[in-house]
């Protein structure tokens, strides 16, 4: 099947590496008036847009979208607003990861601040008893920027949480194995478990349950909310 | 001491029986777009304004806030930007059903498309062992208007609940002990902890924490991104 | 509401730093037989006090009785003979470390013997998810007695709790903010807690729940008991 | 190996039956100023008798004592003062019930105030991810007198268990296999462990661990406290 | 990228409506000597074939393996003796079963014999805090060759699953959404995250790792005893 | 009770000093095809031959059987076949270690190999809430030969566990109490357990529950396979 992704996330150039040649790739980035999505009021600004561009992409038939932000910012809102499949990079991380390790996994970020809500994550996906350590590089979005000093405090990191927290795998900002470790990038199985999901969707008319959590507004409601939110009454 | 309550809630008439004699209690609604926030699109649209009007509310001295709302909408997020101590009326209900009982409590909600986030959050709080059961009255929030139906609901899940589930405690939207059950209302229970957190803060200094999830973003850069989004550069 | 708490606990003098100006505290020790609580068949002698004085307590009209001992002795078996509220001061203090961390607390205790027992109750509680780390100072209770050496102790573990453990608050015995980390003191907690459980029981009627684990005995067949125990049958 | 047990219960006559024939078992009530344990309360004061009676049976040169009380009260301050093994029947009942299933166990008991009590010795002991159940019998002690009332409702609610809870053994007060259900009785539960345990710590020199939770008071502090409790100066 | 798969399983025709056009699978089935793996000791026997058909499909130039049984037999140690990625479809069923419920999921099983051990592997996975519940359609292997009994059974379960469970989706051998509910079809999952992890492994270098528990043992003495054990030493 | 107990080890020589004197004990070694364990090849390759020498074993009239390697092999599917006890050396230990530890317990193992796999038996047992740490000795099976270097390993890590993992007893080759702290042989817990349990079936019909996981085959498929497979129909 070919599929069409839609990609939200900081960084969009350079996103066919990623992808199988059945598949088309669209990036966006989330929002230009905040630098990062570091601390959780940007990430809620993030957010506003993240919503109103994954409902736009339904409409513009995609197969499925990806949140390129490790935070899966707006991941459960996006999904009770559309029936296409919604991915978010740390939460399909966290699968493969599972899957690829006989222990456990760590996971590296940036800093401590991340920590309590990727936690929370964690445990609402069910991942917390496979997690090995969560490891701070002591970096902010800004300083990983400079490639040799966030590469080095990747390697560093990566070997502590081997050695010391006994991790088989790690999830990080890198793709490949390094010496018989996959270190694995939230980027690449995000997009990997999108094209899956896609054709599971497509093909197989699987997408997230709309029983429960990701239960719809009723859709009158729903759409005249939206379009004052939006400001879109005029169109 | 005197303490100065801000408090956000779809119904902020007659909250002065939840207070002390030495507390002044100001309601606001969430917002007015919005006919509910049984829905995570709606509840991301009254976050973005309980967090501005909880930014207000600590300039204008209040001495703490609650969030009048079982979701604890923006409760993270509003801690990120305030010193002042910010209550969710579940977390608090939550604190106060675990030191009420020996066992376990249940809680009441309207309708299980709620389910998955509460459960995340009884999570991410570290209450889950302590819950008995999560009971379903099967009604949405305008249909809660209707007292009597309501009312006999209420009666109907928490018997259940203490006689199938073994809950000791229930937490829901009454107040008292009824037949030696106590039956918590997450507003008395939000209000009471709030005007305990406002003493702790004021008298003691003791609010939330600054290390690790609640580090609030650096001034400059918080203060010109509120502006712009709140459009608030005229003034 | 004018609330009266007693206290029981090894220092009773100066006490009124920690209550409101509408609080009346009172204070008792434990047992004079025994040099501290640190072993449990000392906790067990204390208990036997604890009973008869939590008892005789809410016949005197006391509004809440807080324990003020972080094994939380006797607490369970005091909530079953009244139905005034008890407090115990590690209870209360787990409640108020993760309403204002985002991520976990670190409990700073004085000697590894104390731990199991504790750990129990963290686990009966529910907090055992919210704990960064315990810590143990390696001091007894008698030793504690040189401030300057448990200062110490406390300074090196807290910082140890934040920056290796992650904590982003720690129970201990100091009050306040030193650097943007609560330090919180148990006895403080303890009775902050205990003023918002007397509001809440007389104004409110809400205490423990008598469902379940607080059962309290048949009151004849109880009478007669605690009056041959405590060879009160004479008076 | 010969052994000598001790063993602490409501009924202790006719114990024989339940150990090895070079075993020699002494039984001995717990205080005869309570009717039950059925009460934290009255647990207490059995408490009492029990430090006292499991000290004194170490003197006189017993092998390893039981405590014959599914409270397993006084388990871990009687460990704290001896070296002997010392069994709570629960803890032995959940042990063996856990290595006899391949799934979980259920566990029938009286009256759902003895519920929190025990459900937090289950998480400390270990096992409560093994208990398939707690299922409630609705029976007083001087009720489970009736024996033809307890029989009906242990074979209805093991049968529940066992069909409903998928729980693959019952721990309760009979012995041996029905229909291929082992239902195992604490006594000889408790009874088989500390033969075991007797052996363990004579021949091999393996008792319960002396660094952490069950150090023993310094001697002499000890010894001069026990003697003024227990009234043995004149002695 | 073209791949492919080769699938073991007990019905192996017919595979092609669940791969995609690039695909090309294969399929064989575990052991002809044992009528199904419902026992542990059949599921040993099939293990044994397991094993050697993996190595060498290893060898054949396949790019994944499919474990074709809700058991996940020999899916550690196939993982442990080659680099191809290798499927189960259990595992795989949990992954997706996850990332489409805001709330948890309930899985379907032919008998209770089964429950434990896929209750262990749940646990192993990391997925036990995800599942609603385990229900039990009462179906031996055989007697689902019935379609119109199991249809039924699954209906019945699946229904209760959602609404007495709250399963947000539901594990068990149907393919689609039905009603909105979405049921997954084990040997789909499988297969689907078979061709991911093939892309994966090929184009991207990553598969299971090898630090840890998937060690493959040292090659010389591994060839030596798995020609002897195989009797493959005269080829 | 005199007891006949079968076991199988890599070391079956010089058992006698782990049982009473009314017990005889015969060893067998595993399998001679493989060096050791280490591998789940190796292991799947033993558990071959545990489960044909457990049946036979069975019906010569032993009372229990032990399975003397730390990763409990064949456990599960030899209960499934036999009614006679079958006790895992791992899972008794971890018994006998939490009943002696008011805290928790520490294991120290050969290689991070092992980990996963124990782990997983760790999680199944019950266990993982009592573990203080896991310890790597960082020694294969065949380097544990060299007595010297191995028991200088135990006491480092041994130490390490009781100083920085606060574990209270650990479980490992060897057998006593080291300075204060029980250091269990899995061997002889594995023993001590077979005994008791030897005498819980014989003398009070109580062995593992064959409602649920560890229901037998049919008897009748059963044979015919098991003959088939170990090749005994000429016999």
């Amino acid at each position: 099947l070919n599929v069409k992704i839609f990609y939200l996330g900081t960084k969009t150039e350079n996103l066919t590496p990623f992808v199988e040649s059945s598949t088309v790739i669209e990036g966006e980035p989330f929002d230009n008036r905040i630098p990062h999505l570091e601390y959780e009021f940007y990430e809620h600004i993030a957010q506003h847009s993240i919503i109103e561009k994954i409902v736009e992409a339904e409409k513009e038939g995609y197969d499925a979208a990806v949140i390129g932000c490790f935070y899966d910012p707006a991941l459960h809102v996006a999904r009770e607003l559309v029936d296409m499949p919604v991915i978010g990079v740390c939460e399909a991380s966290f699968n493969i990861a599972a899957m690829i390790s006989a222990g456990n996994f760590s996971v590296l970020i940036g800093r401590r601040k991340w920590l309590p809500k990727m936690v929370g994550n964690a445990k609402k996906y069910g991942f917390e008893s496979r997690i090995a350590s969560w490891r701070i590089l002591n970096l902010t979005v800004p300083m990983m920027r400079d490639r040799k000093i966030t590469s080095q405090a990747i390697l560093r990191e990566t070997n502590a949480a081997i050695v010391e927290d006994l991790a088989e795998s790690v999830v990080i900002g890198c793709t490949g194995m390094i010496g018989g470790i996959p270190i694995l990038d939230p980027v690449l199985c995000g997009i990997k478990v999108a094209e899956m999901r896609a054709v599971l969707w497509r093909k197989y008319n699987i997408s997230h349950s709309k029983i429960g959590g990701y239960e719809s507004p009723p859709l009158n409601e729903f759409k005249s909310i939206f379009e004052k939110i939006y400001s879109k009454t005029s169109t």
